[in-house]
């Protein structure tokens, strides 16, 4: 059989396998959207099965022959159909390593350490979590091990959800903005500039809300003939091939700006999906790369464009239409209520500025676990310190500290850096936008955001997963990440709203 | 292996293909409620896939060797683990006895004649669907010729949709029943009576009708936490195991009977399966029998109790304080209004009186096709005749006449019977009732559906699938079918609506 010949196979294969993925994904949105609750433990099941029809396929033999076929033709391989089998290899490999049975103790551990966290959260008891937290952490490393890392194993958790990324990387870049962060944040308490905020606690009916959030999402060319707003309690965007592309949002009525940004930041996400080329589609590249690279996006929406003053120049007189609460609000209030900086404890409520300083919080910790630096009974301190020290705020009990996500309950060590890796690249590459088109931002003035839109749709969008993200954030910007431009966007705005010398 | 054992591994396996269809089937719903219209051909794949894979669930070597197995242990099995083996070899016998490349063509055949339906409909000429009508029919001729029935055709297509009822029977009943209704009929057109329902027209919003169905619904006894209320063209019933049975309407501003009495009608449909026993999932007999029956239950709801004097003696007033629209009605104008009778062209909007005429004409056309006494090119003419006799209307052209239906676009031929079935059913239901209980329609009247709903709980919708729908209904009746009950039902309501003599 000639290359060509395989490579219809493997697409045949990969295709068969999406189409499973988006049953899959559907049944839960259905989850989290609509599913009448009796239903809870029928439809567990039916995810259940789902994803083990989904193991299969990604650890079949099949799968195997098509590896060993193409080792020796990697290099013969356009960048598209290398990367295919690149990934392909990848998640066969990350699953076969594990003994089987041991894979199947972990699921198990993993609801059981779900379920103790969510209690402990509950009863605001650290204790009751940190058994199952420890055991966690064991299997987890125990997993590395299999994969043959022993030094850097934290690397390797990172590796997982950002391709490319490093501790030294992060190190740099996260150590530059915490200090940078950290310095603006003293700045903003003592300029002496207080930020009056109150007018978004009056009453904005969720019927208003939505009308407007609809606006603006059709505005940032959203589309909706391959996608849907509805309500969730968590917000979130999930995509089943790049034809649906759903989001949600969460009204809450005595709060202006929840609902709006959040619909704003998985528009964001959104548009990342809905843009992935159809020719993508089959390969198992047609996504977005990577969280950090999705986070770029959506956070790109919500803050760098959602808060600025071009966006709010065309918006502004638009709400004021729609809702009379803010008919006493001049713009300039209004800028500045939407960019308050106001350091708390929880991550999902923080502001532009200190988000990130949460996430590196995490960032912090995970490695002292990894290195085995650290015994479990000192988190709930060392994070409260770190809370004290960076934001100036310090939690009174574990449920608002070091119990308030419940990432590490399954094992998701390494996650949270994307977080705040989305803000670099956001800037990385609105830096390169700018050079490319100085002028982008006074169209935003006059609603138009199909500029914007289509640069990203070019530089990143049209890309799926083709590259790994340190990569592409080379290809799109010509450097590498990088928190240079992220502060200077942190430090330039920051002076404006708060009148900082 | 004995014989527990090898039941649970036949639990086991049913039950694994219980969870794929309740992704299907969350799939399906999704592309008819809430689907973006970019996915449709994305989705389509998709609902391709799981269907393929139902298929091999279905027809595969491991149910040859479950049927094999029990093959001489029937009589030691209790009735509902029999009544599963036999549907595990019902469905293994009905698609595997097909030849597997006819069935590839078929399937090819149907999606071409139903697109060849749709344009005919649409260019309202029943020439461009005659040649695939031909072909579907010499194909279910030549299926039903693998089967090994040569003579009794239309009855074992009967058998599929409605086990254990015949030609010989359906003749019978439907026959008796036609006679009384055109005799009914008759004499409503030559009462006298006109009856005024031009009230109904006038504008209620889609929100007043929602909030008004809601509220019967859950008087019904509809249970929304295993169940929700949505939008789609078409009203639909629609449920994945017993915990998530899902209902649809469709608003019509400018009409109030038309949403109400879909969502009491579907409302019917979801009681049975929200109330089957969860004792029978796992057993593919945990669903409402058969169409069928299913109507007796939606039909049940929707007209003998939804039309009924006793239910508007307590929902009129109640109608009363929501919609000021019927604040100079009184309540004999309103039942009357809801019981209107008007012969028309359509099936799908033909009042309680009328409906089962269109059944029956399609019944007896149906018989022509498949006893090969008639050309197609004639049946046209003989669908207007027969309804001209009988409903003394005449289709001015085929969209309106023989071209309303999808159903003989896919081969579904012997379908339709169950329409009228479900009347005649729920008739012997209601006389069993209330010899059971005969005060049972006072409690109606003041709002307490619950009697009702227990008493169909009870005595149909506990039994899932187990028993066949011939001998259900003796269970339940304590008689064979028949259309007495149905037609003496009628004759009393008709005469005290149009005061016949």
């Amino acid at each position: 059989m000639n290359l060509n010949e395989k490579l219809k196979e493997v697409r045949e294969y990969i295709k068969t396998k999406e189409l499973l993925d988006q049953a899959t994904g559907l049944v839960y949105w259905d989850m989290r959207v609509g599913m009448p609750k009796k239903a809870v433990e029928q439809r567990a099941e039916v995810v259940g099965y789902l994803s083990s029809e989904g193991y299969k396929f990604t650890t079949s033999e099949k799968v195997k022959g098509f590896i060993e076929f193409f080792k020796p033709h990697l290099d013969e391989l356009n960048v598209i159909d290398r990367a295919m089998i690149e990934e392909l290899r990848r998640q066969y490999d990350e699953i076969k390593r594990i003994p089987e049975d041991k894979y199947k103790e972990y699921v198990i551990l993993c609801s059981k350490s779900e379920a103790a966290w969510e209690e402990a959260k509950e009863k605001n008891d650290f204790s009751i979590f940190k058994p199952y937290l420890g055991k966690v952490i064991e299997y987890q490393k125990e997993f590395l091990e299999y994969a043959g890392y022993t030094e850097t194993k934290y690397d390797s958790l990172l590796d997982k959800y950002e391709r490319g990324i490093t501790v030294e990387k992060l190190d740099e870049v996260f150590g530059e903005l915490r200090d940078a962060i950290v310095d603006l944040l003293n700045r903003i308490k003592n300029s002496g500039t207080n930020i009056d905020d109150s007018f978004f606690k009056n009453k904005f009916t969720k019927d208003e809300q939505e009308e407007f959030g609809l606006f603006v999402l059709r505005k940032m060319g959203y589309d909706f003939d391959a996608g849907r707003l509805d309500e969730s309690v968590h917000p979130f965007t999930i995509n089943f091939g790049n034809k649906d592309v759903r989001i949600t949002t969460n009204y809450h009525e005595n709060e202006f700006r929840s609902a709006l940004f959040s619909s704003i930041h998985e528009g964001g996400h959104a548009l990342y999906e809905q843009d992935i080329p159809d020719e993508l589609m089959g390969t198992g590249l047609g996504t977005g790369v990577s969280m950090g690279i999705h986070e770029s996006q959506s956070r790109f929406y919500e803050n760098i464009l959602g808060r600025s003053k071009a966006f709010w120049k065309y918006f502004f007189p638009e709400a004021k239409k729609r809702f009379n609460q803010l008919k006493d609000v001049s713009f300039e209030e209004f800028y500045k209520a939407i960019n308050i900086v106001e350091p708390s404890l929880i991550r999902t409520e923080a502001d532009e500025l200190t988000y990130s300083l949460h996430v590196i919080i995490r960032y912090e910790i995970e490695k002292l676990i990894f290195n085995g630096e650290v015994n479990l009974e000192d988190l709930p301190k060392i994070w409260n310190e770190k809370y004290k020290e960076y934001l100036g705020v310090e939690p009174s009990n574990d449920a608002e500290g070091i119990l308030q996500d419940m990432h590490w309950s399954d094992g998701s060590f390494g996650y949270f850096p994307s977080y705040a890796l989305g803000n670099l690249y956001g800037a990385q590459m609105l830096k390169k936008m700018l050079n490319d088109s100085p002028a982008i931002f006074d169209e935003v003035e006059n609603g138009n955001l199909d500029t914007i839109h289509q640069w990203l749709k070019e530089n990143v969008h049209k890309h799926g997963a083709v590259y790994k993200p340190a990569d592409l954030i080379k290809l799109i910007s010509g450097e590498e990440l990088n928190a240079k431009y992220f502060i200077k966007y942190l430090n330039d705005k920051y002076k404006e709203v708060y009148n900082l010398k």
